[in-house]
């Protein structure tokens, strides 16, 4: 069975590679994705699939069913693109000015397109129900999973597996992790309203970007002694604008910034340590504030069960010896949604291009290792078709 | 001779305001002054008097020369404008957009030239000479003041008077102060060089707004420890600019502010002093910077005989009552130039419209009380003429 | 076999009681502990045991060997009080006034000792060797644990295992942890070197208190900003003294602290780091600095294999549902050094009293639930006796 | 007159050294200058004056009335010492261990002692009368004027004068300020109530130690942005006291400081501002505190038609290039409270011993020029003498 089934990868592997390098010169931003969108449904309708589209937004659910009853498996990709030029110079560049897909989306939709083509010519022989979602909208929040999942995506599913191409990993390395795995990721907005006036007379101002100052050194303490050491936490303010002629003192100064935690309680507990912060740094300077906090993606909890299995099977497709533990990624992720409805696992696919030439993910000369697609169509497919033999 | 001069100004009281509400309606930005400084000269050719126009840029000089011999005193008054939109409401408000007189100019412009009328008109009783400086560009550095001195209109001249028209003291005041009067006006720009990343990832930058919100507060020591307590001075940072997406860490940082001193020394000695917090804190966070500081004008420093002329010669006109010594002003003036070259004094002139209903200079609603201009006149005026009776 | 070896300690509950109050009542500061080295000996030699003392200082050691050849198994106890004044009002509270068992070591004492009874009654049913380390100064760097390993306290050991009674941890309770499980502990002094003066004369001075507020807060961003969040790291000034008249500003500011860490190059990091912003915080005041860090412990790294052993015998002892895996721990114990020479691991043995009125270790009220010794001495000789089955 | 005066004390300036030697052979700690009192009082006895003593404490008062009518004229010196262990190596250092007059008062007694034997000797030739207040405790709050004033020593006083041997102006130099001269000189105490614990668990804590060096580094702000530049003010944190061990977090953090103003808005004001950052950084952090703030001796506000007489008078003594007008001073005298209840003025005599060689006062090695005393005296007594001309 796994011989049949990654001998059928090897065979589309250079489909694969095509679509991933189509998709690539077509981006489209998170909520816009239109022709992507019925770009993946047109591909399951000439393969005769079951398709449904304008899931919650632009979201595309495919469903295969197997003679045999068995499980629901959800696999899922993401498939928007992100605001960045790209400067790859590579000869399947976007098309598309100041979009590009510049975190591997395009990659996953590959992957996962192709899991659909090979289940589907192997259907006869596979128990269980294979749902793929193909989820809009991962890089902006509110996110495509949310509204995906109230339309109905994960109804009677068992179990999901999803992957991400990883290019800081190196090829060839499956990644897993129990428990929290990808932090909550959470924003802010803090608006300082001072009093201005003229730069030489500060007595009669309010001066926003002297407690703004104040105020970016005091939200470093909540980190630095209010945490508990061992729960990762940062709080980063990103932009800091009081934008005014020299010789003036500022009446406004603006804040935005994220929350990165790994759980429900150190988010509440972020949120009330920076309000007791911004109040009492705003008290002392008799100034007045506006402090919004935005919830993000929650953390992506890994199920152990699911975890355990899926690096089993990973080290089935790849060796053991490339099947790795990895530590908490302070990134955020939606498939955080899906864990806490259903049973499941989020890993990374190690995809680094070239260790002297690889780029982080976001940068517009990011690429991936497009070989790595390869592993992870394989795992998830692997995954999916042993979790069968799992006991309820 | 006090009388008949004082009855003049009386005289042509109304005409003054004609030429102040007609700068008013048209006001012309600092160094784009063209169409104010062909009014005034136009103003004195009808009156035939000899003016120089284009002085030092769009400045314009007149002078005129009593029959019998004596001391040349020159008399300033600024021209520009400031790119602010009117909200004043007044029938004769700026008619330009964006561009209003919220500093006075207006009202100087039409006491200088009516004091240039009147001493016309007596010329022949009058001994010595008479220079008007019309200037330009007060409130943008570099200032007319400079280039207007390195053209010529202080050649020969004995001592110079200046006045303020001030919105933010009483009508019938007129506030003097001896030695240093207002300050010097400098300006810095900062530019924090970090290192940008991901907000998730801190330790894989350098946090330009972290870094220079440290700056900032540090900054603050400066004047809280290290400059004597009885110098006063003050430094603002008016300007923090490190506008991001909220889920980044800032690369860069960019401040802007302004220095006032009173003496050259402190100058020196706080641009010094900020090198050296600007580097420690630069250091201490494995960055780089740049750090510009650029000379405004220097502070104003009256000369003793000539102020103490100058308070004397007010109570001949306003009453002793009305003559009061004023504390150090934090504002700059260009009129600080002058006084490097010769004696002379600036003074202010109570020009508050009404308690209630006052705005500070610089605001889209400010505006003076008109018969402020009459007081300022008599004043420079009177000075002038009896300062020929000073021994050399 | 586990039966027989139970009971025995069942049987002698009341003397290992009765052992730990008289302990208890004669505490002895680290480096100093001669009364208590002198009883742990006698009491092996009433029994016939061979002792070894003045191990690496006042530490004691003795042996036990079993007919059957085997592993060589080392268990230690520490047993060193702190200078804390006893407020718990116990019938056997300590008799030495400022001198208090506030962490539990008494108990470890009378749990270790009480091992060697047992095993020494029952050494003709076992294989292999024992090693009973009764180790002196676990409290205070440099800690007993170097020296004692240096005088050969492991020599030809195999595996070692200890435990701490812990009074945050529910009686009953085993709590292991694989891998990093302590924190590095060291200690750093900074010395900033102002210069002082009248307090009405800030700019005569370099004000080593705002110096020393800056640095501490400038130190708080090293955890905020450079530390991987995922990696836990502690820097803590617990000590600012600068102490003048009131109308006086400060020459010198005097600051004393420590850093927890879980491995060799965070240590490495925040040492440097450290430096970095002390350098730059006192260039930017213009003053000078001292600076020292002192390496303590480094972090307890538990051996997989054994952490594992240990937790299932644990589970032989006490049941599965009470043996836990712990988080990370922030403080440091000395047993790290002997997990740098040999395989083993170091565990916690619940030990609250009563969640009502329970203190945290080194509290005047600090005490422990005495029942929680037998589950230590149980577990700790079922691991010892059971890992002579292991395989090399 | 005059030169009759003056040679007076000429022919007593040896008299007033030995007088001064003495005094600072014999230094008495404030309030409690017992000895001092008597030698003061002995010596008016011994020249048949009336003399008052135990006037508001130490204090001791002595009168002498002329033959004819006239003003009365006080003259103040203090007497008090300081807990300095002397270290300038005179012959004729201080035999008391810990106690030193280390601020001239010993040659202020010297000089008021010889101006009450010059005055007594010509009291027949003298118009009005003249009192002699030498008042203890003027290094301590509350002082001892207060207390004398209250015990009468006013009493019908026209006009008081007094002089401080200033060791940082050059000898022979006369220095005089009219209005605000020395400043109001406040105390406060501000305790960090945070909660104490473990160095490595700060997240259990409120670190006193990073709230008190927030709050030392908020304070430098109301000087920085909230006062008035051109209004002289200093807050001075002179202690920091959060002593523990180094792997502690502080439970508490002690600051003591002080603050100078020159009128009582400003002491008001920055009253309600320190308390005003204090609550609000003690907000930001959840912590409590107490704050105490001590009204100390207000500012010395002299008097100006006095101030200006003694300017002209010191003219006549020293020649008028010796005579300069003095900045504000930032240290405080309860000299103050006299002017609050009669007119006068208080003025430094230059007594720099050698520009290479002088300490500041307060400091183990300081020194006065004794020629000074000459100086001071007759200024003083020349002043007093010829103030019986002025109107009333």
């Amino acid at each position: 069975m796994k011989q049949a089934l990654f001998k059928r990868f090897d065979d589309h592997y250079e489909e694969m590679v095509h679509i991933r390098r189509y998709l690539h010169q077509h981006p489209e931003l998170s909520f816009k994705e239109y022709k992507t969108a019925a770009y993946i449904a047109e591909f399951y309708r000439q393969l005769g699939i079951e398709v449904q589209t304008g899931v919650g937004g632009n979201g595309v659910v495919a469903r295969i069913k197997g003679k045999k009853p068995g499980k629901r498996i959800a696999l899922r990709a993401d498939f928007d693109a992100l605001p960045i030029q790209e400067e790859t110079g590579l000869p399947f560049s976007s098309t598309v000015p100041g979009i590009m897909h510049a975190c591997g989306h395009d990659g996953h939709t590959a992957v996962l397109l192709t899991i659909g083509r090979v289940l589907h010519e192997m259907i006869d022989d596979l128990p269980g129900e294979y749902v793929f979602i193909h989820q809009h909208a991962e890089e902006l929040a509110p996110g495509g999973a949310v509204s995906m999942i109230k339309d109905g995506c994960l109804d009677g599913v068992d179990a999901i597996f999803g992957t991400h191409l990883w290019a800081e990993i190196p090829y060839k390395t499956i990644s897993y992790r129990t428990g929290p795995f990808m932090a909550a990721a959470d924003g802010f907005e803090i608006v300082i309203k001072g009093r201005g006036g003229h730069g030489a007379m500060p007595h009669k101002t309010k001066d926003a970007i002297v407690i703004g100052s104040q105020l970016v050194t005091n939200l470093q303490h909540i980190v630095s002694r209010r945490v508990n050491p061992v729960d990762p936490a940062v709080i980063s303010v990103g932009s800091f604008v009081a934008e005014n002629a020299f010789n003036v003192i500022a009446d406004t100064a603006k804040l935005k910034g994220t929350v990165r935690t790994f759980s429900e309680e150190a988010r509440d507990f972020i949120e009330k340590e920076m309000e007791t912060v911004i109040k009492g740094t705003c008290l002392a300077n008799g100034c007045d504030y506006e402090f919004t906090y935005h919830r993000g993606y929650p953390a992506v909890v890994n199920h152990q069960n699911e975890t355990e299995f899926l690096a089993k099977k990973a080290a089935e497709v790849q060796g053991v010896d490339h099947v790795e533990e990895l530590e908490l990624q302070m990134g955020g992720e939606d498939f955080a949604y899906y864990l806490q409805h259903v049973k499941g696992t989020f890993f990374f696919t190690g995809a680094q291009p070239d260790p002297e030439s690889s780029y982080p993910h976001h940068h517009p000369k990011f690429d991936i290792k497009e070989e790595a697609m390869l592993l992870a169509a394989k795992t998830l497919a692997w995954t999916a078709v042993e979790y069968q033999k799992q006991e309820r």
